[in-house]
C-alpha cells in the first residue's frame, strides 16, 4: 500500500484531515457542519466514556437525561449566559410539516409555529437550573451531583472533524452544593479526573490551571481547563471545570435552607469534556503512517496476521493463531485474527499501522517450526522475532511499555517545546518559528491580552496551578508581574 | 410513611403517573412534551443499555453516531416515510439569536435563516442511507452492522412520561445486505434479541409477531413487534424490527457490485427500543406500594437498613452490616447500606419498597447476639428471620428466585388474560368488560380492522409467529379467515 496521508511536515492540517477520513474515524455529514462518527471513531469514543463514567461514578456523580431543547427566554436569565451561548444555536420555530397545496413537495406549516421558539441545547445550564428549583429546598437535598451524556450543538462556521463541529458529543456534570468551599473543591476534583484521565488513559500530558476572564466559560466566576500541546505547536484545551458561585442559583431563583435555617443561594459547578478528545488523542501521536493509539484506549490492542502460500500451511497458522488470540484474551487483551484471503498481508500490515493498533504479531511457517512469531510495535514500528512460550505475558507487559513510552514521548516533546520568554521580542520569535508553550510575565489585564492575540495569534491557555511567584515584568506592557502566564497559538 | 400512591383499582393511569414522580424516575420538563430523566430512573436504562448493547454486540454490530438534523428534502425521498414522519417533527429554520434593537431581549436573527430547513431526527433511515451510499460499492463492502444510540423527536400532542413524549431515547440499528434472505434473518434475529431482553432480562413475558399493513412503520415491507400485556389490560409495543426491503436502497441510490459484477440495490433492516421500555417494566410489575423491578435491571439489588436505639448499638450494627455488604459486593451483588440518622427505618422500608429494591435486610440489636437478619422481599412482600451464615449464597440464590417469580408471576397474569372469541360479540365484551389479549379470526382486510378499530379500540397487535392455521370466520364481516390475530387496546 502507498503512503496515502500527507506528511505532518508537508501540510499538518491536511494530515489531520487525511487520517480522520482514511483511518475510518468519521467523516463530514450531508448536513453542513456536522459529522458521522463512524464505527472505528465511535468505539474509541466509548473506550473513552467507560473509563470518564467510571471515575465520576468513583467520586459520587450519577447520570441523568435532560431535555435537547430550551425556551429562549431561559438564556435571557443569566447575564453573561446569553453573551455567550445563545447566538450563534439552532433554532426551532415551528413543529409541523405539510404536504404543499400547489404540489411542491413537503413545506413547512406556518400554522405550527411556536409561541417560544426553542433553541437545540449548546450547553444545559439554563434548563438544568431551571428543573434544580424543584429539587432542592433543604441542604438535606444537596449535593447534587449529575453528569448528562449528550449532543450539543453550536452553529460553527469553519468545522474540523472531532474539532469543532456544530453538533458534538460531550458529558456535561452540573453539581450544586450548599457552600461556596465545597463547589471549589468540586471544581477543582472534576479538574483533576480530567488529567488523570489524559495522563493516564490518553498518554497525553497536560498543564491545569485557570483561565483568564476573557477565556473564562459565559456565567462562570473560575474556569480551571486543562491544555495538551500538539504535535504542531499548538494547544489543545482539552477539559474545562466551571465555578459558576450563586449565579446560576440567583437567575433560576434556587436557594436552600441551611441547618440553621437561614436561607441562602445555591453553589454550583458545571464540567465537561467531549468528542473533541478524539482529536486530541489522534494529534498528540499519530505520524505519518497513520494512528498511533495508547493500548488503554485501543478498540483493538493486538492484530495477528497469517503469512502464507497455499492452503496447507494456513491450517496450522489458524490453528495456532487461535491459540495465541485466546491465551491474550484471557489476559483481558483484545485481539483481532485477521484471517481474511482477500487482502495480502503486505495490505493488512499498512491498513493496521494507519488505524493504530498497537501491536501485530505475524506468524508465518518458519515460525510454526521454530516455536517463534514476529512481533511489531506500532509506536516505534519496531519488530523482533520472539519464542511463542509466555506470549501472554509478554505482550500484557509490551501493552504497558507501550502506554507508558507514548506518555513519555509526548512529554519530552511538550517539554522541548515549552520556553520562557523574557521580552516580547523573544516570545514573537517563538511563536512565529517553532510554536509551542510559552511562559511569559504579563500585566494581568484584559487589553494586553488581546493586543498580544491580535498582533501574534497566542492567547493565554491558562495560568497554571503550578507556577510559582516571580517577580517579573509584562513582556508587553512592562509593568509588573507575580507570575508568568501559559500562551501558545490554539485549537 | 402514609401510603403515597392511587391504588391501581382506582386509577391505574394516576397510579402509574404517582409512580414515575414519587420514585424519582422522571418528572415533565419545562419545555412541553419533554422529560426529565432523573438519576435514579436513568440508572434503570443504564442498565438496560449495557445488557441490549452486549447482545447487540454479540451479534456482531457495531455502534456509530449519525447527525441529529436531517434536511427537510431527505423525508421526500422514500415515498411512505414521509407520510409517517415527517409530519409532526421539530423544525429547524435559523440559526442564530441577536439582542433586539428595540430593547426586547434576544429575538431570533431574520438574517440567520436556513436555506433549508433541518428536521430533528425523529428516527434516522434517511440520513443513514444518505451515508451508505458512500460506503457501499462492492459485496465486500456488506453486510453493515451499525447500531446508534440517541436521542429523536416526535412532536407529540398527549404525553406520558417513558410512553410518549416529544423527545426520547433510544437505539436504532441499521443494517444493509447483499441478499433479501439476508436481510429477512436480520430482522428475525433482531426482533429475537429483543424478545430474549424483555423475558430474561426485564422478566416480561412477550408475543412475537408480524404487524398488519396499517401498522407498519413508514417504509417497511415487514415489521416484527413484540407486545406485552400491562396490568390494565392493555398492550404495550415494547419492541420493533423492520424488513424495509430495497426501499430506502432505491430511495438514495445505494447499488452494489454483487460476486458476478452484477449492480442490484442493496437490501436493508432497521429496529429500536426505546426509553418506552422503562414504562413498561414499571406497568408490568410494579403494585400500589411502588416499583417491583426484576433483580437484573434493579441499580440498587440489596439495601440493608440499621435498627437501633442510641449510638451504642449502633457501632456493633454497622461493623456487621459493612461485613455483609462486602461479601455480597465479592459476589457481584449491588448493596446500599442506608446508614443515615436523619431518617427512621419505617421510613426507609417504605422509601426502598416505592423504589422497588428487590431485597432488604434489616440488622437490629437482637440480631448481633443472636447471628440472624431480617431479610424482606420486595415482590412478595414477605419477610423472614434468618442466619447471617453464608448470607451471601441465600442473597444470590434469592435474587435469581425473584428474578423467576416476577417472570412467572406477569406471564400467569397474561395466560389469565389471554382470550379467544369466535363471534363479534364475545370480542367486544372481553374488550370492554376485562381488558386483555383476544385472538379472533380477522379477513386480513385494514378496512375491518379499521371498523374493530373505532368501534372498539382494539387493534391488530400482530399476527404471532406462533399462531397455528385454523379454519375460522373473520368475526367482524364472517369472511372465511386461516389464522387468528391478537387483538387488545393498547398504548
Amino acid at each position: 500500500m502507498a503512503k496515502i496521508l500527507t506528511k505532518r511536515t508537508e501540510n499538518y492540517s491536511q494530515w489531520y484531515n487525511d487520517l480522520v477520513i482514511k483511518a475510518d474515524l468519521a467523516e463530514n455529514a450531508a448536513v453542513r457542519g456536522s459529522m458521522v462518527i463512524k464505527p472505528y471513531g465511535y468505539s474509541i469514543w466509548e473506550k473513552m466514556q467507560a473509563a470518564l463514567d467510571k471515575m465520576f461514578k468513583d467520586t459520587g456523580h450519577s447520570n441523568a437525561y435532560f431535555p435537547l431543547f430550551i425556551p429562549k427566554s431561559f438564556f435571557s436569565k443569566e447575564a453573561s449566559h446569553v453573551d455567550g451561548f445563545a447566538k450563534e444555536c439552532a433554532v426551532v420555530t415551528h413543529y409541523r410539516l405539510k404536504n404543499d397545496e400547489n404540489g411542491k413537495g413537503i413545506i413547512v406549516d406556518p400554522d405550527a409555529k411556536l409561541e417560544e421558539e426553542l433553541i437545540v441545547r449548546p450547553t444545559s445550564e439554563t434548563i438544568i437550573w431551571n428543573t434544580y428549583k424543584n429539587w432542592i429546598q433543604s441542604y438535606r437535598d444537596l449535593p447534587i451531583l449529575v453528569n448528562q451524556w449528550a449532543n450539543v450543538v453550536r452553529w460553527e462556521m469553519r468545522t474540523r472533524l472531532f474539532l469543532r463541529t456544530s453538533e458534538f458529543l460531550w458529558q456535561e456534570g452540573h453539581t450544586a452544593h450548599a457552600t461556596e468551599q465545597e463547589a471549589m473543591d468540586e471544581t477543582e476534583q472534576m479538574i483533576n479526573v480530567y488529567a488523570n484521565f489524559a495522563e493516564n488513559w490518553m498518554a497525553m500530558p497536560v498543564i491545569k490551571g485557570y483561565k483568564t476572564e476573557n477565556e473564562r466559560f459565559a456565567g462562570a466566576l473560575e474556569t480551571y481547563s486543562i491544555e495538551a500541546l500538539m504535535q504542531d505547536g499548538k494547544a489543545l484545551q482539552s477539559g474545562t471545570s466551571h465555578f459558576l458561585g450563586q449565579n446560576f442559583a440567583k437567575a433560576f431563583d434556587v436557594k436552600f435552607t441551611d441547618k440553621n435555617g437561614k436561607l441562602d443561594y445555591v453553589w454550583a459547578t458545571s464540567w465537561g469534556v467531549s468528542t473533541r478528545l478524539i482529536g486530541a488523542l489522534i494529534m498528540a501521536h499519530s505520524d505519518d503512517n497513520g494512528l498511533v493509539l495508547p493500548p488503554k484506549l485501543a478498540p483493538i490492542q493486538v492484530v495477528i496476521i497469517p503469512i502464507y502460500k497455499g492452503t496447507e500451511q494456513l491450517g496450522t497458522i489458524v490453528e495456532k493463531a487461535e491459540t495465541i488470540k485466546k491465551k491474550l484474551q484471557d489476559k483481558g487483551i483484545s485481539v483481532k485474527f485477521d484471517d481474511r484471503d482477500t487482502y495480502k498481508p503486505g495490505w493488512k500490515f499498512a491498513e493496521y499501522e494507519l488505524k493504530g493498533v498497537p501491536v501485530r504479531i505475524a506468524l508465518g511457517p518458519r515460525d510454526i517450526e521454530k516455536n517463534t512469531l514476529e512481533i511489531a510495535r506500532r509506536d516505534t514500528l519496531k519488530k523482533e522475532t520472539i519464542s511463542q512460550d509466555a506470549i501472554e505475558d509478554y505482550v500484557d507487559n509490551l501493552l504497558k511499555e507501550i502506554q507508558q513510552d507514548i506518555y513519555i514521548k509526548a512529554l519530552k516533546f511538550r517539554n522541548e517545546n515549552t520556553f520562557k520568554a523574557d521580552t516580547y521580542e523573544e516570545f514573537k520569535n517563538i511563536m512565529n518559528n517553532n510554536g509551542g508553550f510559552v511562559l511569559a510575565h504579563w500585566d494581568e489585564t484584559s487589553e494586553t491580552e488581546q493586543k498580544i492575540k491580535e498582533e501574534t495569534k497566542a492567547t493565554i491557555r491558562c495560568i497554571p496551578f503550578d507556577t510559582t511567584e516571580e517577580e517579573g515584568k509584562c513582556i508587553y506592557s512592562g509593568k509588573p508581574s507575580k507570575r508568568r502566564a501559559l500562551f501558545a497559538k490554539a485549537y
